[in-house]
């Protein structure tokens, strides 16, 4: 069976390089030939059937300091059974999605056996990422020259390698062209228009298409909010029911919006084929350690790991220092407080510029303070989440996101639920909102991305003028290319670009009643996001590995909870509020009561419009089911013809014994 | 292909009836003819392949009025690939489940070609009414002798029969032998013991089993709560701090019990198949009406009808008209309370024995009124539902079920919310829920099944006696037997019985803090419940046709939604109670927010506790993760193996091209 991927075995006449593998500078010499060897071998002997190169100067000379680089690449061929084994899906002529098979190529649209822009660079990409994780030891006890590096069969090379600090990284390679192209269509032009998701998708990936296309949609689901904002600052409305209403147009508006955002994501996944892909089964992650044992689902030799043991380190260890450090948190919270308060009163004593001066004093240690927690307490939850142990890297991932979730959620919205409903300062609420949101997005903008692009332009512009200083940009030799892309900054996923939004929307929606201008700021700081995001992708960062998806997976549960948690505060809001107070001047309880029967009655709403307005649009759902029935129908066909074949040996045999 | 159903064409020595088809008394000859014929038709000629037989007398010679009735049975063969069409999973020789298959049979435990009890007689009977309904008209534009009984191409055309009343029925055969085997260990000792689940499931099949089983596992999740119920009553306990704690433990434990319930019931259906059986695609259901179109999914010609015109129906007359019926429910309701408080009234200015009699007259009428309405509003819910026209047999019943089940909660608790939340009467609040509890309990379950048990033995007499006075029970020939069966009551699902069980659920928990003895009173009804239950399946109903599932469905769903409501109640309930009010004499602000802050806590911790159970055990989590995996790696195989192929065929042409 195997010897048939022998057949693709010729090397094309264009070695067209995809992705960069950077060795540790003293790797040996037998290691990087064993690698190479490894990855150029045929399937059948357990290989990657991929093509490899050292990474050589224009004039074919190797380089000193670069002969640890390496650039693979592969045959058309063996990268649509790459599509095939990966389970890519893609158009067909019919306009209907279908996993791709190397067989039915050519019913797909704009299927060529010559058309090499089928798959596009950032599928390819991803493809050979897949090959060279799945590139597994055979009957190598360690790997060559590193006696340290133990492998077994059935290990993943490349993450021994990785682990073990051999390989240092290896990313997929920038395409100028491309790169150009998207450029000019996304941002170089200030323009209001919806951005490119398709070729952002096409070059980027899923994941990062999905966060632009969340952040697009968020925004344009938050111009209502902002619209009806505005009178309430225009005209200081201070009414009693106009405060109602706006909160509870934001209290439904935001399921709305989130069970929209489901349709929207559904239909847009379909297109792009992740909707219809199949999970491929997880192997473990990079980190996960154990006694060697067999997997009771794969019935292969690998590290198994106590799932009590985990359960118990989550539950005894990472729960409780959670706890801890989030009434750490509270506790430095309640200082700053008291600061603040007695720089109030030193002030008010004394009244000079100095004491002018010190009101600012808390306020500045505060923030210093809680940037300092919030860095050690990333690591921390890094730290822990890999003692836990997961063996999946979603388990992992959503473990960790948990943690900084909670964490963050407290450090940001603490103080202002202390002033809310601790110090029932309304005024000093409204303040500390906007203050707090105001400055916390010109901050973020500028470490994200206006920072580092200054910091990398000063980079590059030095490596050119090492290399050669009359080239243009455009210019650059793939050697060039590769040398200034290999320094550039890893982009580490999108979770703090999910995080940066979570947040802001826990301040526009969980004291909405309070300061409506919030979903102002928040549209305005997320158009100038989307530029500032799209240069950080584009300049900013090495090019990142596409990762197929076909939702925003944890982050909607996220979003969801706090538009839950914003009912309830915004019910106490306005039933804490003077005006709502005055209209019960006489029982206080008439007052809760109705409020608490308010919060309940939406709260209801809510969950029952989650649960009417359906995840997918109708046309996908119908497509899905249609493709469902098919291959239903494909199975029993299958079945009966199965079935007949063996029948007639039954026959056969049958008449033999007669 | 299809040639190949042929092979299996020879009777089998003894023709086994399984299923009963009953046509009208007038049904023409013609007609009879071409149902048997198309019944009995070969695969190849779109026929079930099935046998049929009129019913005749042991003597052989047909009888007058039974020329109507015929017995349906197939060969083993065609059971076997029957069981494989509709999805059937068996367990293996290695222990676990898989999908069966003809070709693979030899690998699946207790299969033995001469082992004829591999199939259960229901699995079987489950076999051909699939087949029977699958029966599809080829080119006939109507039943032949009934002109008005229009055909097209792909119709069921059993369907089309019962719609127009030419198929009076068709139900399957009960096994004597069987059937007194499963009474005896069911329920002909009165014992402590678990109910033979099993033994139910092979009998009367998955969906039946497995209310039995939620039946079971309830009583026996309400133990704890009537163990901790007991005292109170015993000692008359009114403390403030054991009514919160035995509150507060029925909250979280009705969390508990229905997320451990979901664990149970993916275990039973594991060991049933039915957790892996693959959805068949839905046809319409036999009531859905249209004009002919194309269904999108399938291609096929079918009725088609606008899912906007059905939800208009739903929105603008369903939901209008179910909502005016529980404002007049509530009305009448008023009523009541009102003729109660004059018959009261009456009472104490007069204080004689009529006025004493005259006590009861509002409580009867109302209970008469009551019932009434339930009748009247099942009727409409069912024809509302019917003229919503929806097109699957399934949205259809969980749309009935929402308008009952609304209904059937407001009349029962209603008059217990007017009682606790307006009247604040606690004392009245405990007199009615018992009276209401009980009564109801006793009423239902000799409605249920005493009465009709009784009604069917003198029933059975009299047919007994008609035919021949000597004969015992169990020497009854087929001919008797199948003439008693068709006279017995149709089983009509385990609708009424859920919602007994939910509105059980209902008077145990939303008041459990005001009467903990209720769960006392639910556990003791189970226990003769299931009894009663089991009577009723086994003597007063035809046997049902086997209906596999893998849940109880939208029931989960009722009763959490239920455990949700009883939170709010509760915490109401105890805020409202007056040693609680003794705390707080000073400031009832405080008590309110108080109850609020706890009871949001308790709907927190509940909503957690749900997230955090796992709805499956881990082994058979690991059990259905090794199908999937398997599955996926044969799916790799395969295409590998056809990329082999066609790579093959490729280099061949490109050598032939050069």
């Amino acid at each position: 069976m195997k010897e048939s991927w022998s057949a693709f075995d010729t090397f094309e006449p264009h070695f067209r390089p995809l992705v960069v593998i950077e060795l540790a500078k003293d790797t040996k010499e037998e290691t990087k030939e064993w690698l190479t060897q490894r990855i150029e071998d045929k399937k059948k002997n357990g290989g990657a059937q991929l093509l490899v190169k050292p990474l050589a100067k224009e004039d074919g000379g190797k380089i000193d300091g670069n002969e640890n680089i390496y650039l693979v690449g592969a045959s058309y061929l063996r990268l649509l059974l790459g599509a095939e084994t990966v389970g890519l899906v893609k158009e067909c002529n019919d306009n209907s999605m279908r996993t791709f098979t190397y067989s039915s190529r050519k019913t797909f649209k704009d299927f060529a056996e010559d058309n090499h822009n089928f798959l596009t660079m950032s599928e390819c990409q991803y493809i050979i990422k897949h090959e060279l994780e799945n590139l597994r030891a055979k009957d190598e006890k360690m790997i060559p020259g590193y006696p340290q590096a133990k492998l077994y069969p059935g290990k993943s090379i490349v993450r021994r390698l990785l682990t073990n600090g051999i390989l240092i990284q290896f990313f997929p390679l920038h395409d100028k062209e491309e790169l150009k192209k998207l450029r000019h269509i996304w941002y170089s032009r200030v323009k209001i228009s919806f951005q490119p998701l398709d070729e952002i998708r096409c070059y980027f990936g899923e994941t990062i298409a999905l966060y632009f296309g969340f952040l697009e949609y968020f925004t344009f689901a938050l111009v209502p909010m902002a619209l009806i904002g505005i009178p309430y600052y225009v005209f200081a409305w201070e009414d009693y029911d106009k405060y109602v209403m706006f909160a509870s147009f934001n209290l439904l508006w935001s399921t709305v919006i989130l069970e929209i955002w489901k349709r929207c994501c559904a239909r847009m996944t379909y297109r792009w084929g992740t909707l219809l892909m199949k999970r491929q089964f997880e192997e473990p992650r990079p980190g996960f350690h154990g006694a060697l044992g067999i997997n009771p689902v794969t019935g292969k030799e690998e590290p198994v790991y106590s799932s009590i043991k985990k359960q118990l380190r989550i539950y005894l260890v990472s729960l409780p220092f959670v706890c801890l450090c989030l009434y750490l948190s509270l506790y430095v919270m309640m200082i700053y407080f008291d600061m603040e308060q007695l720089a109030l009163d030193y002030h008010e004593e004394n009244e000079t510029s100095f004491s002018n001066l010190m009101l600012f004093v808390p306020s500045i240690i505060y923030a210093v303070v809680i940037e300092i927690m919030n860095r050690i307490y990333r690591y921390a939850a890094e730290f822990l989440t890999s003692w836990e142990n997961h063996r999946l890297e979603s388990s992992h991932q959503n473990h960790l996101i948990l943690k900084v979730l909670v964490f963050n959620f407290l450090n940001c919205f603490a103080s202002l639920f202390y002033i809310a409903f601790v110090l029932f300062d309304m005024k000093l609420l409204r303040q500390s909102l906007a203050t707090l949101l105001i400055t916390s997005q010109i901050l973020n903008q500028f470490a994200e991305a206006l920072f580092p692009y200054w910091l990398q332009k000063r980079h590059n512009k030095k490596i050119k003028k090492r290399m050669c200083a009359s080239k243009m940009d455009s210019d650059l030799s793939l050697f060039e290319q590769i040398n200034m892309e290999k320094e550039m900054g890893t982009y580490l996923g999108t979770f703090d670009d999910y995080l940066e939004l979570f947040l802001q929307f826990g301040y526009v929606s969980l004291f909405s009643c309070v300061y409506p201008l919030a979903a102002v700021f928040a549209v305005l700081n997320n158009i100038t996001e989307t530029y500032s995001d799209a240069l950080k992708m584009c300049k900013i960062f090495k090019r990142p590995f596409s990762e197929p998806t076909a939702n925003i997976g944890v982050w909607q549960l996220a979003f969801e909870t706090m538009s839950v948690i914003s009912v309830v505060t915004n019910c106490a809001l306005i039933g804490m509020s003077s005006q709502v107070n005055a209209i019960f001047p006489e029982s206080k309880t008439d007052l809760i009561l109705i409020v608490v029967l308010v919060e309940h009655i939406l709260l209801a709403m809510k969950f029952v419009m989650a649960f009417l307005i359906p995840d997918k649009p109708r046309d996908i759902q119908i497509k899905l089911a249609r493709l469902e029935f098919e291959s239903l129908e494909a199975l029993k066909r299958q079945q009966i013809k199965l079935a007949a074949e063996s029948l007639k040996d039954e026959t056969h045999e049958g008449k033999k014994r007669i």
